[in-house]
Formats: structure tokens, sequence, C-alpha cells
């Protein structure tokens, strides 16, 4: 049985992980953490869990849980894991979190982005990004600390991957044009995400300053430099040591435009991605790079050329449908990819480490069929 | 391994069969019926089953079918099963009827709201209304054909059933107002159901003709019955086994009106109910009557006085929510209850009927917590 | 040329009547109050006003503002009209209440629904209750202060108050079932409104306390009142005037049951009423009676028997459309109304009044069709 | 009085037109044509134009309406009018068409994209391409046959034109990620466009492939040729007459990617348009472009830079808000347009037009604010 404590288990990403997490026989909730609900029953907090949990909502206590529990998942704001991570803690139990403290490796570019100060540069080194597709041989019972990846990220990082680890891309031509339900922007009370704001209206916000923009960079750069180097079976985690190695956290990321913007809709998140394709590469060079890549994946429904995705035929599992054609007027690749950003893109990616940090099969309790209509 | 084949697969609520029965250990499906689309991939109609579901649309052949399977769902439209239904199919398999052909005991009350001839009134009388939860002790590997409720019908019948076996309602009094999502309405391509038509409105049909009135009737008849006998512990099963032996099929029905809506939201029936209290009885004799009758239920959840159901707690569950209000002026009771229309409202419950017919669990396969948002 | 202040211009209502009164050649806007924004341009707190309304948004100030202007619009929260009225402020000025303030003419009923005491009963008697369709001739330049209908009592009262007044219907049998888009809510940033916990739910609330629910009985109390009397050519107003003098305020109201739900739109209120016919009525004289109250009227289409109102046909206008059917099983007629809650169940009424106020022609400035989809 | 006749008057573009022209004292609308509705009432189609519009809906019959009225709109399918337009129904009447028929200058092209014969290339050369704000000096009284534009091509053209037309971009760059409400999909009873279908869902449609693409190639490819010849004063339309006399009509069109989204709403279009700036300008550049083509037009309302437009501001209005933003990492212009598909991109364009035509104010007609929420 793992034990597991959730941080910010009333937000909408840590829901989900209860969600997610309830029905499994081998792994016990016994934290349900909210900074904002302490001592609230936490079916008053979210009615779907009426008479399926039992539990008050308790501090963000994270000394007191790591003593209990086996597995910490941090599903909470940017700069709070960090704040409050030791060296202690981490020899107790295992973290999983779902904030961006420790997904970028270089520490400037995270204050850069984030405007805030990194308060423990010192796990940045050891923790893991946790995108199991692109870093799976690192992610195991001896890694104590994940970076789960965003949404946004997600969806981008695994378009592009195979593409670019295989050299068929100009790196200079990425453009990901990213589409979001309403879920992404979190349970806050803010005017802007009232009912009758988002409803009826689609909107670009963040717009070449939305913080995944580094992130996705970083990942797509690792990806180069495997190809660059002839070492194109290394995962991004080994490249990310090499450069740590050298003195260059980060790498040297490649440089793109992203554009999120906000849909009328609970969860899903498409991203259009564009780029030249290299001298030589045609539609059957890329058909065979997704397949080559993905093919192996339980996650990844790769759809072939010419069929795209759509946000609702994954909604509600982690699977990512990703589907591309060529222009041969323009040169160009153009990618699609869909996730439920809940799910894949927050907590079932979560789930998703917290399996192979557990020896589990890497898709117990995983593998519901998408919910439709 | 119990087989299994779905005709109507590729109707929304057959659909959400498949979702419910893919993950189980215990249950294949073998047969993936549809008539508008024979021949063709059951995830080209259906995307989120891409890479799930890897089988063609079959036609609907429920004789052939019959010599394969342990288990027949028609998912089909009102007179398809009455049409081909005959004792051979019985003697071989089980079927789980979604239409309504089967539920209504008179045939005269089925022809005069349905328009349609019955084919095969001949199997009314075996028929078992399933609606497990006052039903629950004549389903069972004798039966061999179960009429599946209808989705307005569960959630109205479940709402009041345990004051009208009480007797604590004026049986004249009954109103119930009831709204539902547009997967109601089927997938069939018809202008009202575009979205631009159901987007951004609500509208009531049916207005007095809707086709669960009838239904909704019956079963609340036959409660009242089981007070008048002193009878409470009887099904409703069992009552109305009783007037089909006094000559009298589908009892003496109680009138109601009963009013459905429109909602611009894709699953979830909410019914709002409306009955004068006999005299003497108060809020807590309510509160009561719902606990006596339902704290039992797995998939009952009653919140008491003064809490009420919402859609987005139960959607993509089992689950039925139920709440309640007394109002001291008027004198009236107000039961609110919600569920999934595609889940507990048809293929959840037909599921929780088949878990009955082979003596398994009842909530096998039925345990997910809603999926929220 | 009408001057005229908005007070709370920047909540949806008084953005609303932004919206009505800004394309007209009689009337000017002077004063865009609003508490919260006080000094940011309006057309940055509502985007669709850029480049149109060119101005800053003032404080509520309820005396500068009668030196300046014609009339007073407030769309304010219950109580804020009440704390500040003075007779000096009605001596040189109009003013037309959105809130509910003086829409009771009993104090203690409106202390006992909405919990706050009344700051100014004495305006109360003066004040005319402004809905025009039962109380046009009471409506004019004499008159210095209108309480402008709520929108679901809008809704409620228009769609019973032929059949009431003509004695047609059993008082203690009615109920309103009413549904709302989420606009009703307001524009404060409450996490019960957030787009992701209104979207794909539908659900009641304030279930028998909703604040509505006495204004609707004092109305349709005055139209039982006129036929009492044998003086069905009285207007609502006129009968609460008798009423006051005789001491007792508020007439002697009906008793209803009140139910109102949220749906995920923006725009829109339908109710559907439920109430048994008296002894001997039937279809025609409902039909009838709706004729000849309503065939007059600009804004009230009768759609007769059997064809009901979406809410969806009544966008952005100020129309109500209304239909009936009669239930002979259960002797009910049940009646269904729909408005634009924010145009005839607010902004659009108060334009309406202001209309009447000023001796215009009573549809300026609202004939637009409305908008679909 | 303008007498116009509608042919088409029953789709989304055509009842729209309806709505825009029926509050008009200047124009009677004398035809509701419709080739499926015939002889029904035009307001049992459109529930909203109830006891508004009081007409039969009549057959699609261009020779007899060109007798009657001064003006016809064409509200069909691609090749409708050029299947019956004739010199003679031009001699007597105008013709706005809203279908692509008269767009593309180079019949083949059109036949190339959309896969059907031209019937009536003759009237190519005459038609004038209604964009006002890039041709209005080539709309007049004289002109007798309008192609007005596409509701994707209005936003993406009007979004870059300003840039093009000065040489700003690098024109092998330009990429238009746009994303539409489902009113663009058309009235017509078909699968994915109902409720459950689209609502909760995002999806590419057309990618490479959509009909607009070679529109707004050719549109944006003249804006080219004014810079290049130093006549950037020069209308499209002026630069399409000269590249004809040349016999090269469509002249020398850029090429783009252009992709299309459907999104959960009834109304708006967004375009996101990503494209390199030439060497050596900046932001400020960009800025001033726009200030200097948009600051006199009515319906164009320029944000500024890193100002966004979002959809529901412009909902049921005539307007078109553009913002952008450069990116000095990756050197790129990002331009957001955003327009009502219904009003600037289908209807309220073609009532631009007609003013345009007649000599009236551009704006007649046209000036209501957008409804919001």
């Amino acid at each position: 049985m793992i034990k597991v404590g959730i941080i910010g288990s009333t937000g909408y990403a840590g829901q989900e992980l209860v969600r997610l997490l309830l029905p499994r026989k081998d792994v016990e909730i016994v934290w349900y953490g909210s900074h904002s609900y302490v001592g609230q029953n936490y079916s008053d907090v979210y009615g779907n869990m009426f008479r399926i949990v039992d539990a008050k909502c308790l501090d963000d206590d994270l000394d007191a849980l790591a003593d209990e529990v086996d597995l910490i998942f941090t599903a909470t704001p940017q700069g709070y894991l960090a704040g409050v991570l030791t060296e202690e803690i981490l020899s107790k139990t295992k973290v999983i979190d779902l904030s961006a403290d420790f997904r970028l490796k270089n520490v400037e570019t995270y204050q850069e982005w984030y405007k805030i100060e990194h308060k423990s540069p010192q796990f940045l080194k050891e923790a893991v990004y946790g995108l199991c597709e692109v870093n799976r041989d690192s992610i195991n019972d001896k890694v104590r600390l994940i970076a789960n990846p965003g949404c946004y990220t997600t969806t981008s990082i695994l378009s592009l991957y195979p593409l670019v680890k295989q050299g068929m891309l100009d790196l200079s031509s990425i453009i990901i044009d990213a589409k979001s339900g309403t879920s992404g922007a979190g349970r806050g009370a803010k005017l802007p995400n009232l009912f009758c704001e988002v409803n009826e209206s689609i909107k670009p916000y963040g717009v070449t300053t939305h913080r995944h923009t580094p992130e996705i960079e970083e990942q797509l750069g690792y990806a180069v430099y495997s190809i660059v180097e002839g070492e194109a079976a290394y995962s991004n985690n080994s490249v990310s040591k090499k450069f740590e190695e050298e003195g260059q956290p980060g790498g040297y990321p490649i440089t793109i435009n992203f554009t999120p913007h906000l849909v009328p809709m609970n969860r899903g998140i498409l991203a259009t991605c564009y780029a030249s394709l290299m001298p030589g590469y045609k539609a059957s060079d890329v058909a065979e790079a997704f397949h080559m890549e993905y093919d192996k994946e339980y996650f990844i429904r790769f759809k072939g050329q010419g069929v795209f995705p759509e946000t609702r035929w994954v909604e509600g599992s982690n699977f990512m449908d990703i589907g591309f054609t060529v222009d041969e007027r323009t040169g160009r690749v153009i990618v699609v990819g869909a996730i439920d950003n809940v799910v894949k893109g927050a907590a079932g990616q979560a789930v998703q480490n917290m399996n192979l940090l557990f020896g589990l099969e890497e898709n117990e309790g995983l593998t519901m069929p998408p919910l439709f209509p």
C-alpha cells in the first residue's frame, strides 16, 4: 500500500488526483491538504466526492506529512514547494511536484519568467522532469523528486519531440498556437474566469510571455542535442545532466513562439504546431518519426497524416492524440496534439510518474477510456 | 467471462455501455451492433475509442447474436426489440433493453403514448422493470428480459418513491419539472439539436405528452399499492404481478404533471418534484423516509434537508443525488434529484442490472467517482 | 435631451443600460457611476465599449448627480438606494431603481426576505412598481420614483397575470419553476459563478427562500383583488393604493412556490408555471384571457396553445414570449414565459419605464429584433 | 426606400441580414427567399422574428426578384449565384453575393479550391471585392456586383493588410491560426455540428485545404503590389484591375498557412497571425502602420501593442478589434484580430457594402454597440 498525501488537494488538479487515486487498491490517500479549506469536509468543497471521501481538509504541513506518507503530491502555486522543501523531507518521502518549481534546470530562467526568487535551487539538479515518454529510463525508485510537466508543455513537447529529435525541423521556425479549456485557469474566484466572461468568447493571453515557453524550449533543446551528438537514444534527462556537468544547466534551448488561448470549455488542450521542414524531408518521413517514437507508447495515439485530434476524444483520460500534415505549398509541417489538461496535463501524468517511481505498471489506474460526450 | 453484444452501440447510450464494460476483466464485448455504420471501424465513429476498440460495426442481427453471447443490450429506437424478440432468442440469452418496449405493463398505455403497435406483448409479463433500487429482489439469474428504465423516469421515481411508499404525499398534487442535458436527445442529425440551436437557450418540450410520463405514473402507482395493502416491503415488481394476475396490468397509476426541458449541457438530469404533504407529516418525517429507504443504497446519495443536488456532482458516474425541503407556507415538499442521464439514466443502470442478473456485486465496474469539472 | 446618470453602471444590468441608451439621440449618459472602478476608463471595464464610450467611472454620489441629470438609474445592491435617497434628491430628479428597495409595499415583508433594515420606508408609498404592462396608467411624468421589477418576477407575473385577473386559477395551487442564465448572478468574483462551476451543470438555489417570491405574490395578489372587487380594469398600482389607504400595504398576497435554477448560459429566463384551473375553465378560455390582456402589448408575444417559448428567441431584446397548454388529465394549466433577464428583466424594462416617465413612445429604442444565434 | 430581396434568408447569415435590415426606415425587405422552407412562415423558421416578420418564405427565383428589387443579397451555397446570374439580372438590379463565387479573380484558382466548375466567369472582372476598408473607393453606385468577403478572410486580411502594404513582413513567413464559433458551419443538420459533438471540444479542420486560403493570399498579394509599385494609395481593386489587364487575374498571390478551428461558441472569429518582421522594423513601426491605415475607420478598433482582442467584445456588432505584439526573441510580429463572423464576417459587411452602393453613410444601421454578456 502506497500512502500518499496531497498538498493543494482542493485545486482542480488536486481534486483530479483524488479522483484517479481513490479507486486504487494499492494506494491510500491519508492527507487532503488545503490551505484555504482547513477543517472543512473535503466533500463540501467538491460535491462529487460526497459519500466517497470521508475526510476533512488538513493544513499544508510538508514536514508532518513526510513522516506519514511514501509520496507527497504538491499541486500548489509556483514557489510554494521551493520555499519549504528540505533534505530531511526528501530523505523520508518522495515528492511529485505539479508546480513549475523544479521544471527548469536553470534558476535564472525560472526567476526571469516567474518573477519570483527560487528558494531551493540545490534540488534542481536532482529533480527529474517527469515527462515519462521522454525520460522514462530516469524515473525509478531511486528518484526522490519529480517535476511534473505543465499542461501546455506536455502537449507541445510531445507534439514536436520526434521531429526535433530526428533533426527534421528548422529550429528557428517553430510556432505553437495552443488552446485550453478553462480548468487550466484554476479555481480561484477571479472576474475573468466567471462563466459570463469566458462563455461565448475566445481570447489569447500571455502572448510571448507565457511561463510554459522556456519549459518547452528547454526540453526541445535537449532533443536537439541528442541528434547533434548522435545519441538519439538518450533521454532528455541524460542530456540535461551533461549540460549541468558542463556548467550550463538548461542547455542551449531553442527559441519558439508560444501563444495560449482560453476556450469556453472545461477541459482539454489543443496545440497546433507549425515548423518548416528541413530540406529533403517529406510527409512519409514525418510519419515514420512518429511511429518510431510513439508506437510503443500506451498513452500516445498517433493518428497519422491528415487526421487531426479533437479534445473531446481524450476527455477524462490520460491519452494524447497526435495528427499532422505537410503543406507542400509552404514547406511546413503542421502537427496537432490534444490532451485533457487536468489528466495527462497534470494529475494523470503525476500518477503515471508515481507508477514508475514505485515500480508499478506505468498505466496502472490510468486505462479508463475517454468520457464522451 | 460474460460475453455480451450491444445492438445500437453507436448511439450515445450504446457507446457509454462500451466505455463502462471495456475496463472489466469479467466481460467481453463481442458484437458492436450498428444499423447505420455497418462495416465501419467503431473507433471511426467514436474517436475516443481509437486504439481501445479494434472492431468493426456489425449489423443488428438478434438471432445470430443470441447464439454467441450470454447477454444482449439493446440500445435501440422504440419498437425495435418488440419487433424482433422471440422465445428462441430468450431461450438462448438474456436481454437488457434500454428502449421503452417492455417498461409499461399495459400494452394499451404503450400504444397510446408511443403511437406504435406493440409487436410482442407476450413478453411484457415476463419482463422485469430494471430499477434495481425498487426491484432488486426480482432481478436475478432466472430473469431473461430486463426493461431498463428511462432517464427521466429513474430520476423522477427515485426522487419520490420513499414518500409515496410511506403515504406522505397527496397523490393528486405531484408535479415534476425536469431538466436534461442534450445527450438525451440522441445522436441523430436533427436541426433542433445543432450546437447553435441548443447553446444559450433553455426550452420545454413534450409538455403533458412526454412518453416517460406513464412510466413514472405506473411505478409510483405500485409504490402506493404496497402501502395501501400494508405491504411496504414488496418490490414494485411484486405489485405489478398482482395487478397482472387480477387482469389489470399496469395497476392503477396515479396522475402527474411531467415537464421536461432541454439544457445546454452534454450530460445530466435534474428533476425538481413538487407535492403537497399529507396532513401531519413534517420535514423530519420526509428525511426519515429517505434514510430508511436509501441509506443502504450504494448509488443513492441522500443529502438531507436544504441541500440540493447539482448535475455537475454526478457526471460520469452511476450516483444519484437527492435533497429536499418542506415549505411550511404552502405545505409542499420539494424533492430534487440528479443523475447522469447516460450512466444511471441508461448505460450504468443497464450494467447494474447485468451485475444482478449474473450474480455479481451490484456496483461492480460502477464505483468510479464523478468527473469534475 | 434627457440627461441620465447610472449608479452601478459596471454591473451587467448597468452595462446593458449603457448599451440600450447609447444609440439614442434623445438621451445622454452623463455619469457612469461605479463604486468599484472609480477613475478607470469605462471601456477598460467593458471592452465592448472601446471607442464607443469615452468616459471614466465616477463615484456613486446621488446628491451630486441629482443636480446634473433628469433621471438616475440605480443598478445597485439591495439597500443602497434606500440608504441614500432623500426628498431633496427626488425634488430635483427622477429615479428608476433596478434594485428591490421599493418593490414591496410592506416594509416588514422586505426586511423579512432581504434580512436588511429598510432605511427610507417613507418613499414606499410613492414608488410605482414599474411593470408597465400592468401599471402603465400609473407611470407618467408626475412619477418621481420607479421600482423596476426583478427578472424572475417579470417573467412569473406576466405569465400568470391574465389568468389570475380573470379568476381562472386555484390560487393555492401556483408553482413556478424558473430557470435563469448566469448573468442574473451578477459580475462579482465568486467561486460558484466560475465558468467551470457553472458550465455543464444545472442546479436549484434559494428553494422556498428566493427574494423574488414575495414580489410575485404581492403583484398577483393585486390582480386577484381587481377581480374580487369587480374592477378588472384597475392597474395593480391602483389596487396597491387602496390597500395602503386601508393600512394594509402589500395587500393580501397569495402564497406560491417559486424555485429558481441556474442554467449554463449567459442570458435568458424561462418560467414554467403550474396551476389548477378553476372548475369550468378550459383551454380556449385561457387563450382568450391572454389575447384580451396582451394582444395590444408591443413587447408580449403570445404564442398560443401548445407552442412554447425558448429563451434563444428573445435574447438581446425586450420581448417576452408566452405559451401554454391545459392538461385535461390533471386539470392544470401550464404557462411558460421567457425573457432576456438583462433586457426585459432589468435594463430594457427600465428604459421602457423611462420612456413612459418622459412621455415618449413606450418602445422607443427597444424595437431591435432578438439576436440569434 | 431601397427594396431588397434575400436569397438564402433562412441560413444564419441570411437571418442576420433580416435582423440588421428590419429596423431601417430606408430599406424594405420584399422577398424572403429560401429553397428549403418555401411557403412556410419566416417566423416559424426563426422564432426570434415572431410578430416582427409577417412573411412567408419564397422560392429562390433570381429573375423574378430582379424585377422587384433594387438589390439582391445572395446568402447561398457556393456555385448557386454563378449558376444563375445573367446580364439581364444585373441590368435590372444590384447583387451582393455572400458566397465565394466572385471573390477570386482567377477562375482556375476557384475551381481548384472549390472543386466546382464556375458557370459565369464573365462577371468575375466586373465584381468588386467588397472589403470596404481596402476597396472603398471602388464601391459606389456604378457597381452592380459585390463579392462579399468570407468571415475568416475578413479577419485575416484586415489583421495583416497594413503591415503587408508597408512592406514590413517577410511574406514567406505568414501563418494564420484562426478560431471560429459554430454558426460559421451553417444551419445544416449535420452530425459533427450537433451540440454534444461541438460542446466541450476544440478541433482544427480543413488544415492546409480551407477554401478561404486563396482569398486571403490574393488580397494580401494585391497589397504587396501596391508597395512594390510605390502606389500604396491604390485600393486592392485597382491593383486587381492591373493584373487583369496584364492577363494575370488574381495577381501573384503570396503563400500562407491558414488553419481554422471550431470553437464551442455561437459567434465570433479570432485570427492569431504570425509573421517575421523585415529587418529594421520594430513595434513602434507596426503600431504606426495600423494607426495610419485604420485610425479613420469606423469599424476597426485598433487596441495597440500588448492589448489583444477577445471575441466577446465584438459580438452582435460590425466592429473588428485588433491588437499586436512584437517578440524580440524571435523577430516575429503577432497580430490578433477578432470579429463577429455573422456580422462583420457576413451580413454586417454586406450591409456596409449596400450603404456604399446606394450612397448612404457607410455605418448606417451598423452602429449598435456589441452585446455583452
